[in-house]
């Protein structure tokens, strides 16, 4: 089985600046491998005639699909149309009944449209117009020998639908379902090596599999990813390769894999939460109230997070989170002790089910002898059971403060499933 | 002045999943634009002789500059070196010298240089070797007719530094110090079109100056970005045009205008808190601990930022910021009074100089009769002045949470400057 080869083109001066990348081709890659497109080349361009009509004619000779992102807005500047219609050596003609309907469209809401509209009714000869539902910019599809050529409108929230529609319409019929299907397992509390380590031996195998699996290992903030990409005739035989791929990896991984459906840690941990109607106070330190902020970001997250203090200095420990002054003289506010002692206060200033504790380090300023930037202490306690345990973490402030979070997540998640059974 | 033209490569197949952007051009682009490179096209391509040879032959017909990030590490995968090879028409020999100074890296950690490794001695001919201190992929400078063609590494710890030297050493004399220099205004608490509405008849006279400017506005999460890029025959020059400009600006724009270096807000904040030896505490509802976590990412920030606390249920907010019960029950616990009393309720509790309270509906959920998603009062109190206001907020949940936080941090920035004189 081959794949059909794609070019992605993202026009826009804008995103040869240091400040903006093209985003809008991760959406569309996911999209064409899952009907069995593999995107071979991605190019930005500045909004110039010549310089984007080159680079048409260059993919022309290879790609069975080039998909144009942006430039065909109504000023002098959108010059998408001008390209395309200069490398398929096309003529424009205006297209009077999309120029009826932009100006029925500008009526509606009781505009009157200006004559730089009419630049986005100039079609190429053979072209077929695409319906923009969500503004003004309409996309166009053609096509030149084996290759198709589509355009459409740089914002995602008109270009989605559109290109949703093209891809039902025009493109998955082409390919008949081959392509290239995906799944991700998110993991946390080991590191990269460790789980590659652990993961290598299985995935290794799945290369020569008459579905064959290729996986990509990503570390990202207090979390590992495993890529998997199956590469199959149809969505149901790579779903079942995949299924039986994904349990392989949970078995020789366990539960440091969280999640093989794409949830974030705070959903899967507000999700076990949910499930058992406990309740969280939190009270953090160096975590500055990310970890709340996180455990929040959850819709209907106030059914479970009952209350969050940021108690940075020792005074506010002591007046929040009723941790004895004394405590904190003894073994400094950076300590087992100490987190122990604030989850456990506020637990039960706060009478929920469930108390967090965190403090450490964050950096850059503040280390102290044995207690480096990036010590951190974190405790839990729940419902008389309590972990507590101290990390080292490594990084900028930010770094330190997201990874601590995620650990604490974790932390409870893993005594959530422990006492489970 | 014309400036000199640049293709940016990225190589690796992994930038062409829907899960990884190419971010190098970013920090290539800013470097390059300074000393008078104009980025005209990037390109990803896979790890693939072919189709990156491709690549740079097509480029080579027009750019002053070819660089080619990725694909010099020592696996089968790393085929830049061949590739550039091909495009050139030149033949890959191994340079024993290169091969030795692997070696004796290897052997200075201890380590046994793998076969492998020996790829990355491979260099066509020609090419000078560029070093690189921080990783075994050396990086390699290359010379066709008007076109220098650089390959770097592709992580950015080891790109960067040699990147910097190879601007310095080799690009930087060639340009003789004209170029694109930048400079960022930062807006918050004014929308887009406001802003541009302003802004329009001051930077719409820039464009036809002996040193023009052109301007690019972005709206980012709950603030508004102007970005100034001046082309000049020197740095001299384009930064005295470009302190013109944003005094201008500043001008038409008034204190909306919160940074001109890139600061962003809770640094801003932080330095005018710092200055007068101010403390704050935070008594957050549905930003859920976010303006605590983004007050507490400025190192130093455990100066003025004493405590916050999240108060999501009704209970929450009587007992941690004070706030009568049967306040709560007149207005709702979304309405000033409410924002007000929360303000001021912790600000005595923690006897801080300032407080502010935030109360509102994050979304997707929980949407009343006359305070639909998205509503959010605010209030902060300073030394007996309190300031209380109701935003309407638009967007996914997390989007409402970030753009209270800045609506939250103007505020109490706003109070700060006024107080000043």
């Amino acid at each position: 089985m081959t794949s059909f080869a794609a070019c992605l083109v993202a026009v826009g001066s804008e995103m040869l600046t240091p400040f903006r990348v093209d985003t809008n081709s991760l959406l569309i890659t996911e999209r064409l491998n899952a009907i069995g497109f593999d995107v071979r080349l991605k190019a930005v361009v500045a909004d110039h005639v010549d310089e984007l009509a080159r680079v048409i004619e260059g993919a022309l000779a290879w790609a069975h699909l080039i998909v144009i992102t942006g430039g065909l807005g109504p000023t002098d500047d959108d010059l998408t149309r001008e390209a395309v219609a200069r490398a398929l050596g096309l003529p424009l003609y205006r297209d009077e009944a999309l120029v009826e309907h932009l100006r029925a469209r500008f009526a509606r809401r009781g505009l009157v449209m200006s004559e730089n509209n009419l630049r986005q009714a100039l079609v190429p000869r053979g072209a077929i117009v695409l319906d923009n539902p969500h503004g003004t910019a309409p996309g166009l599809w053609l096509e030149r020998g084996r290759t198709a050529i589509v355009l459409l409108p740089g914002p995602p929230r008109e270009m989605t639908p559109m290109f949703d529609a093209a891809i039902r319409d025009r493109l998955a019929p082409r390919t008949g379902g081959a392509g290239l299907y995906r799944r991700v397992l998110k993991v946390v509390g080991r590191g990269e090596a460790d789980v590659d380590a652990h993961a290598q031996p299985v995935y290794g195998r799945w290369t020569s599999q008459s579905v064959p699996i290729s996986t990509t290992i990503l570390a990202v903030l207090g979390q590992v990813e495993l890529h998997l990409t199956a590469e199959a005739a149809s969505r149901e035989l790579a779903e079942r390769a995949l299924d039986a791929a994904v349990s392989e990896l949970q078995e020789a991984l366990g539960p440091a894999v969280y999640s093989t459906d794409g949830r974030p840690l705070e959903v899967v941990v507000g999700e076990l939460l949910r499930a058992r109607s406990l309740t969280v106070a939190v009270a953090e330190s160096c975590t500055g109230g990310l970890l709340a902020s996180r455990l929040t970001d959850v819709p209907g997250s106030s059914a479970y997070v009952d209350r969050a203090v940021v108690c940075y200095s020792n005074k506010a420990k002591t007046e929040l989170a009723g941790v004895p002054a004394a405590l904190i003289q003894e073994h400094g506010a950076v300590s087992e002790p100490v987190a122990l002692a604030m989850a456990e206060g506020l637990c039960a200033l706060a009478g929920t089910d469930i108390g967090i504790g965190v403090t450490g380090i964050a950096g850059p300023g503040g280390g102290l002898p044995g207690k480096p930037v990036g010590t951190v202490a974190i405790a839990v306690v729940l419902q008389g059971t309590a972990r507590v345990r101290t990390f080292q973490l490594y990084g900028a402030r930010e770094i330190v403060k997201a990874q601590a979070v995620q650990a604490a997540m974790n932390m409870l998640r893993l005594m959530l499933l422990k006492t489970d059974g």
